[in-house]
This record gives C-alpha cells, structure tokens and sequence, in this order.
C-alpha cells in the first residue's frame, strides 16, 4: 500500500458560531475511513472580530504567513461584523481571499431526496473572489450637499477569464459525475450561466461578459451550453425554476447576492458549504454567518461546514473522500432524524455531527 | 361640483410587450368613474431601441421636453436591451430618471387573497434611482495581463437622505391606510428595513446607512421602526419571511435586484408595478421586460401596468382613484376568471383589461 497523503490543515474557526462548527469539520477529517490512506495534520489559527479587539488586526500576519507555508488547505468558521462603524475594522476573509489569491469562490446549492420540497436543486455558484466592489478602494469628499462617497467597481479581463475557466471546468467536472450515475440524473448538458449588468455597466460588465463568453467558448468546453442573464432576472429565475440551473459564474458581489438567495431555496444557510479556491489551494467555508443569536448553545448546524470539508478535499484532488462525505451528510438530511432547530428539528450540533460520523 | 381636474400623461411604450401594455393603462384612465372628477389628456413620446435604431438616440430630446413642459405625469412600458453591445445605445429609462430627477423608484409587492401560496405579502421597496452604479462612469485601460474596466459606485448623503425621507413617509402612509381597516390588516407598526454592504463599502454604504438612520430618526418617524439587512442576508430574509417585511430601502443597484426577488414571490414580474417618482411628477413603470418572446401574441400581463397607472396616481395626489383601480386588479385576481398564461390562465391582454375595466 503507498503511504498514505498527509494534508496539513488551517483551522479558523473565527467568532460566534465559527467555533462550533469547525471543530465539527475537524472530526470529520479524523474520522474519514482508513481506506483512503489520507493523514491530516492541523494548526489553530486567529482571525475575526475578537482577535481585532484584543491585537487591532482581525488578521494576523501569522495567521497568513503559515497558511502559505505550511498548509495544503484550511477551514474558516466566520466573522462577527460590528453593529456600527469600527475604525481600522476590516473583514478577515476578504483579505484573505486576496492574499493567497484564492479566485473562486464555488458554493454548491442542493437538494437531497429527502429535503427538497417538489423542484430537485442541483446547482453550483461560482463567484470571482478577488476584485469588483471588493477592492474596497473608495473616497469620501465633502460637497456643497453634504458628503458623497466613491467606490470603484473594478473588473478585469485576467479575472474574468481565469473564473469563467474554472467555471467550465466545474461543468465538466459535474458533468461527468453525473455520467458516472445517470439513473439519478436529470440534467443531459453542462451548462453555465453568465451574470451581468451590461446593459447598464457596458465597460465593466460588459468585459465579464465577453471575456466569460471567450473562455468558454474553448475548444474543452464544446460539451457545455452557455447562455447568460442579466442579474435582476437571474435572481427571479432562481426563484422561478431553480432546477433549470447548473453552474452560475458571477462578478464577486453579484456572486455573494445569488448564493444567499439559492441557499434560501434549500432552506436554510446551515446546509450551505463554499470552497475559496486558488492554484493548489482551497480554504473550506460555510457560507453561513457567526449567529450571535444562537450563540452558545450548542445547536448551530455542522452540515454547512462538513459539506465545505468535503469541497475543500475535492479540490485538493481527493474527490472519492469528498464523495463519502457528502453521501454521509445526504444520508444524515433523508433520515432527518436528527436536525438541527434551523432544519425544523430538535437536534445539537453534536447529535448531528455522530450522526454524519456513523454514515461515513 | 368643483372643476374636475385635467392631468396631462405622456405615454412612452418603447418596445415590444410595452406596445401591447401601456395602450390598456390609457383604457384604465379614460374609463375612471367620474365621480372622481378626473380628465386626462394624452400625447404619445417616442424612446426605446427601435427609436434608436431609427433615430440614433434611445431617448429623443423632444420626450424629455415635452414631459418637462407638458405632463403631469407619464406612463412607461419597456426597452429591448440589445443583445451584444451596441456603441452609441444606452438605456433610455435610467436617462429619463435622471433628467427628470425621478429620485425614488417605488416598488410594491403585495399578494391579493385569492393569490398568495400561503404567506401574505404587503411590501414595497423604495430604491434610489439617480446614482450608485447608475452613474454610469466607466472606464477601461489596457494593461499587461489584459484589459481592465472601472465603473464608479457614488452614493451621496443628499440622494440617500431623501430617499430614506420618502420611505419613511410611505411607511406612514401605508400605516394610515391600514388603521382605516385595521381588520384586514395583520401589521401593527410600520416598519422600514436599511439594506446596504457597509461590512465591505465602510463608506459609500456606510454613508447609506448613517444617512438613512439619521432620516429615519425624525421626530415625524418616531411611530416607524427601524431595521437594517445587509443586502445577500436581505434576499435571504426576502424569500424566508417575506410576511416580515414592510418598506425596504435601497440604493439603487441592491434595489434593482431586491424588486425582482420579490417580484417572483408573488409569481410572476406580470403583476409587480413601480413608479418612478420625483417632486410633483411621476412616471407609471411596470416592471417588467419588454419580453421578446411572447410579442405580438396578445397575451403579455396588463396588470403591472393597470397598477403602474394606479401608482402614478398615488404620487399625483389621487388616492382615491389609486384605490379603486387597486380594488379592481384585486377582484380580477381574487375571481382568477381572466388569469394571462404567466399566470398559469388562457385569457388575453384584452380580456384581463375588460374584466378589470368591468369591475372599476
Ligand atoms: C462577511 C462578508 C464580507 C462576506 C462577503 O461578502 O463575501 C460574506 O457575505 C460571504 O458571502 O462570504
Ligand atoms: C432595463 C434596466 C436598465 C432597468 C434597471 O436596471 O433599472 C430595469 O432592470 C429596471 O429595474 O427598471
């Protein structure tokens, strides 16, 4: 047998609920079956409001400095964002995505047997995550009215290209999963659906557009069908027929925008995973927020988190453990016997978690 | 009998269903029972794709004149975007909302009894319509990994004061009209919810939201109460408890994606009208495409125009006749006899017209 792989692993857990789900994914990484002939190594990293309060940065260098040195891949729980202006307070995750250059931002949206009610959702949103408004380059001057306020919105070719890439090859990838099983598949092609607002950002838009319909118009994604919609109305068709959708790529807030509302459609953002993925690199995050509300308690839902241990093993190449772990956590929902409050249950977070485990 | 007052009303069908739907809001107008003592008069202005394929300019000067001049107010249909980039062609409505100083785009969506899966909703997002991403100041340079495009976001203290005024005004306005029949009403405090991206934009959604807040705590206000909703936790919330909802302000972009979310709430973009509402003027807008597809068949949706047309009263000071044409549609829907296709029915555009001109 060859030695086993060993992935060394950041954990974030961040603040509020942060630090109840990652330990959560932790165990599912130490639990996975021996047969895989996978190993994982872990180190506790800061980041996050309270680490801001306590050191005036809510990310250390330390924090990025291993990271880029020493790990394969990482887990970030979330962040708490103050209810007023806090000087010199900026989010952690959006530096971080910048700093290790993790372009994209890939957020599946499904339902499971069990878990959907009538329309099977199957789609995966992919969300540029190192420009557009997130630059955060703005000025504030002060007018003869009052205050105005300038953000640039900057979107660029290399950008574009490179998500719309990545974009095409999750529409193959799934593409071919779904091969793998057609009895349980619906979908015939591959298809990306590009989002913009070119009608009213010529330039800016504009560019994404043609530069998505470019990259995909290669020679590899002759398989995949690519249509496009403006966002507004990507945003009602979502709502409208969900199930018509396979890959969305997207500018980055536009790509935030339409992964809160696709995880609406599944129910709850505590099923949500995301994977912030650059060349060799993968940070898994839930998409859910640090819940003040239900901080403490012990019910906060892993799945979230457990499904972004999974996205962020298949694109450190290890697809068959990712494969386990999602069929562990579809097993989990279709039983719904144990279900955190956010799923309608009455499950703890650990009840659902030795639940998943014993599935796995 | 006092007078009967004359409005004067510019119709601007632009393109393709806008042509089969703003012809049914003239019908609604012409066929007001005169004991509101209303006289309208009309002239018909040209704007859309076809007349910039004709002309060379999507919004001839000769419009915006004669609704500066002329019009009390007017009623808007829809513009085909093209489908690949057009030099010269730019969209005639956000133009027109800027040269008239339309600065709030009011949005209601609201379920009628007859017509809500469940959860009624009764609510109305009141976007900024003069700047944000609107501006439209775009550039692009070339740079040594490929072109890059800028677009400016401006958001001004002045802009986001007095639309944060007008929502906070239609909060009470609509609280009014609920005291007057407290029995259908299941709200008991007005409400109005700040959406903004202050955890990324510190300043440009920052001003947005200090600026609101500031608005909204006048003393006039003091009977509202005020929320706030990052913008993807606010079309999460939209489609987990749209019953929750009251008045929801926007800058403009967020509110361009918010009313389309909520538009498929209530199943179909047919139904949902908007008015574009500046001082002492306001223009009727369904919100709606000009849908392409279904052209020239007869079955495109009058409703959100009829409501349009009821909207733009409202603004003009006629409530009195606003409520009847409401009570109307409501009693179309309710009967759901003359229901168009995007309603799952069979009826005509002209058949949904005679059933509501039937019950005015
Ligand atoms: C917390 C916030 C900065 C972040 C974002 O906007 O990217 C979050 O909404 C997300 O989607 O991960
Ligand atoms: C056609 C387009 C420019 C317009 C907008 O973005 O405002 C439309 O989507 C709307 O909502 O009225």
């Amino acid at each position: 047998m060859a030695a086993a792989r060993t992935l060394r692993i950041g954990l974030i857990p961040g603040d509020g609920i942060g630090r109840e789900v990652i330990p959560a994914g932790r165990r599912i990484l130490e639990s996975l079956p021996s047969s895989l002939n996978l190993k994982f190594s872990f180190v506790d990293l800061d980041a996050g409001y309270e680490t801001f309060q306590k050191t005036g940065t809510a990310l250390p260098d330390k924090t990025v400095d291993i990271l880029k040195k020493e790990c394969d891949g990482a887990l970030f729980g979330a962040v708490s964002s103050p209810s007023t202006k806090v000087a010199g307070y900026s989010s952690p995750i959006v530096a971080l995505r910048k700093k290790l250059d993790l372009y994209a931002n890939v957020r599946p949206v499904k339902t499971t047997a069990g878990n959907s009610n009538g329309k099977p959702i199957d789609l995966v949103i992919v969300r540029e995550n190192t420009e557009d408004l997130y630059v955060k380059e703005e000025r504030t001057i002060e007018g003869p009215n009052g205050k105005v306020a300038e953000a640039i919105k900057r979107i660029s070719e290399h950008a574009s290209f490179r998500i719309s890439n990545i974009a095409g090859e999750i529409a193959l990838r799934r593409q071919n999963i779904r091969s793998a099983s057609p009895a349980t598949s619906t979908r015939d092609q591959a298809m990306v659906t590009i989002t913009h607002k070119s009608n009213v950002l010529s330039q800016t838009d504009g560019l994404f557009r043609e530069t998505a319909r470019r990259a995909l118009a290669a020679e590899k994604f002759s398989s995949v069908f690519v249509e496009e919609q403006i966002v507004d109305s990507m945003v009602y068709k979502l709502f409208r027929q969900p199930e018509f959708y396979d890959v969305i790529v997207a500018p980055n807030l536009y790509g935030d925008i339409l992964s809160d509302g696709a995880a609406a459609l599944v129910g709850s953002l505590g099923l949500v995973p995301s994977a912030n993925v650059g060349d060799g690199f993968a940070i898994g995050e839930p998409c859910h927020g640090s819940a003040p509300d239900i901080e403490g308690q012990g019910i906060s839902n892993p799945i979230a988190t457990i499904r972004s241990v999974a996205l962020m093993l298949e694109f450190l190449g290890e697809e068959k453990a990712a494969a386990q772990i999602y069929a562990a956590v579809d097993g989990n929902l279709d039983a719904a016997q144990f279900l955190t409050p956010d799923m309608g249950g009455k499950a703890t977070t650990q009840q659902v978690l030795d639940d998943v485990l014993k599935r796995l």
